[in-house]
């Protein structure tokens, strides 16, 4: 089909959507360092992860060897109900710009969750009634998470608590309301539900919250209640497993059409997106079959990667989860709370602090401002109004479209739009007002939480 | 394809979607009644239309010869953008209902205005843009056509004045900031920008407002500004021919597996998605090639079809509009403020009302808590959360789907699934905090406004 006119939006088949996820980590050589027990130094342990962890997933976040994993039927039946995710040639984009780049996008907001977060939600939900647990518990920022978790758990009757970092529970009330009609509890963290919520609030009185804060007291109630296990949403190499769905689609809908991308760029919190996207191109790249420039694209406010040490941390502020080796901030770091939208993690997926260690991908930072002028500017040609997060990943394709403006190459760019901004019109009414800011902690500042660092590894 | 397993989403290629609208009043023997000049008590002619819509608009507002109308290539271009609109088999809710009944439904919720609207407003947007205006105006309840309309007015660089139904206004902040990202200006109805606003908060003071009262505002600016015209998101034929794209795309995807519904059921305000949804099925119908049971479901709060009367009465509350002959209940009439979501019209599209009339459909009437039951369980099932007035077809798509299951007869059901409830969270929680009242208008309530319609036709 190679010389065919490309469509708007390239839907796959049912036929053609993925039946197996694919494992990053059985290409890598040098495999990302493991999960280390903080009281013991050690790897941990399938039994040691299993007391948080469904038994299934920790299989799953165990395995360096298998490169495909069979998604259970269940779950494809499930993706059918709002996948495959077009893939959007952008041409009026192209045709504002005045570029001669070709720029795609792989669209993952046409669920209610707004967001790529369903694909591992449903896929961890499954596992947990496999199991026969009786719920899940979670944590949440921007909300987006929080309702993917919500929206499995109905699905598959499980139980579902969520602490939700408390400057979103109170910016965003319509996003807890949406928890609501799924049937999720929804608490804002940190809360007086958990000693580490109550540890927190005596340490940090009025601290409007953090995700690594919100993780800790999810944790403590799933250990601390029969029949429940934690879920989590991003950072952990099951998750970016499940979000191979997204790039998996993505090179079948380019291969039907035989076009290779030249830059594959994807926002970056905790690597959700940007791993899943990436996966299949990142495992040519690795068995050298061939090669891409990826972009991971984060805030300048939350830079892990950009302004990180690649160390042991740990995961949560609550220091309850295990050590894992990943480009980090420093488990207390909190990003200004004018911040908008999500991607407020500290650290960053181990597997993609690996590769990008390696030199396998770039990473860039991008202020706020400059994020949702670009967002406007999609939402006004492209229809669809993004994410904020999302929005980091148009603000660099954008600026790569420009580029080969100025220099007349036809470079193909894809990039991830995971979501939609419904829920995000506080911040969009604070860019149009004019009174949006932009923060970049200073290296004093990160010094800081630097300094405080677990010394293993 | 008849034997092929039907997949849960239909998508039509690109080369599928419909090429013209469907005009259906070209098939009806009996046309609907004329707009009438309320001055002259005379069919409004091209040239009085023309003072406050586009002329290609008039054209097709009057037009009764051409079944067929082209939908010019640009904007086929923007359908291209958010359509094909898929066509959904309720796998999952079937299994839920454990019903013999085959149930399908038409989305129009993937795109960012959140509904079906944007179907017209693109057209709208584009004649206005073609005659050279500078702007246009109109009214939004809801909030959806508003949002449609700020949309297709900055992809074809228009502006657009929005005059937005008070209680909407303060209820949904969203919206308004929605609208406000595509450039338009939002103004909370009734208003002291125009003189029948003035007039009417004089009338009434403390009023919350209503759709015919925001029309008024938004059709007086249109006329008394240069280079500006008034457009409007139901009633008119206009918005049914453009809606026809909905229609004819279910066709082609029933068509193109062999799947022929017995019944069709849309939700109905002033009747832009109905009337778009059912176009060439009752063409069908009107022709004698076949039958369907077509429903039309209107919210218990403003029953125009189930207990109004079919006569000549405005259009909107400051009587500014043509007479049009409709199934109304005074345009004085205005639903309890507890009514949620749209669906608050007093009329009817003259349309479906000759069609109603003729018996060629059926309608009825349903309490908004039965609503959002059904749209809270299609929710947890079918994982999109829908919005109110989408929810009105899907009660009654389930109380149909649940007599198959009494009477075992396998029935297919199509029904029209309009748009997300993304900016109606406050009204979802009503729901859940079991706050939620159904107003129902008595026989006496009706009969007031019913003296006062004007004495012609």
């Amino acid at each position: 089909m190679a010389n065919e006119k490309i469509p708007y939006k390239i839907y796959l088949e049912e036929s053609e959507m993925p039946k197996a996820w694919y494992n990053i980590k059985a290409d890598m050589k040098k495999k990302p360092a493991p999960l280390l027990n903080p009281a013991t130094g050690k790897p941990m342990t399938a039994e040691e992860l299993s007391a948080v962890f469904c038994d299934e997933l920790v299989a799953q976040e165990l395995d360096e060897e298998n490169a495909y994993i069979e998604i259970p039927e269940e779950i494809r039946d499930f993706y059918k109900m709002y996948r495959p995710a077009p893939l959007v040639r952008a041409y009026c984009l192209e045709k504002k710009l005045g570029t001669p780049a070709k720029i795609y996008y792989k669209f993952e907001g046409n669920n209610t969750s707004g967001s790529h977060k369903l694909n591992s939600a449903i896929a961890q939900a499954y596992y947990a009634k496999k199991q026969g647990l009786k719920g899940v518990t979670t944590e949440t920022g921007a909300g987006q998470w929080g309702t993917a978790l919500s929206m499995a758990c109905s699905y598959f009757d499980l139980d579902c608590k969520v602490f939700m970092v408390k400057c979103s529970y109170e910016q965003k009330p319509f996003r807890r309301e949406v928890m609501r009609t799924y049937g999720a509890s929804v608490t804002p963290s940190p809360s007086t539900e958990t000693e580490v919520g109550k540890k927190i609030l005596k340490e940090h009185p009025g601290t409007s919250g953090s995700l690594g804060c919100a993780i800790s007291e999810a944790v403590e109630t799933a250990v601390s209640n029969d029949g429940y296990r934690y879920v989590l949403g991003s950072v952990l190499s099951q998750v970016l497993l499940h979000q191979s769905v997204i790039g998996l689609e993505t090179k079948t809908a380019l291969d039907k059409y035989g076009i290779k991308p030249d830059i594959i760029i994807g926002c970056a919190g905790g690597g959700s997106n940007l791993g899943g996207l990436i996966a299949p191109f990142m495992g040519e790249k690795l068995r050298g079959e061939a090669d891409y420039r990826i972009i991971a694209v984060e805030p300048a406010s939350c830079p892990s990667l950009t302004r990180g040490v690649y160390a042991y941390d740990f995961c949560d502020t609550g220091m309850v989860c295990p050590l894992s080796k990943m480009y980090t901030l420093g488990s207390d770091f909190i990003p200004s709370a004018n911040h908008a939208g999500g991607l407020r993690y500290h650290g960053m997926s181990s597997v993609l602090s690996e590769l990008y260690d390696q030199g396998l991908m770039e990473a860039t930072s991008v202020k706020q401002t400059e994020v949702f002028e670009a967002a406007e500017y999609f939402a006004r040609i492209e229809g669809i109004l993004p994410a904020p997060e999302s929005s980091h990943a148009i603000r660099v394709a954008i600026d790569e479209a420009l580029k080969c403006k100025q220099t007349g190459e036809e470079k193909t760019i894809v990039f991830g739009l995971t979501g939609t901004g419904y829920f995000d019109m506080v911040a969009y009414e604070k860019f149009h007002d004019g009174i949006m800011e932009d923060y970049i902690p200073t290296d004093e500042e990160l010094e800081i939480y630097r300094k405080k660092l677990p010394k293993i590894g």
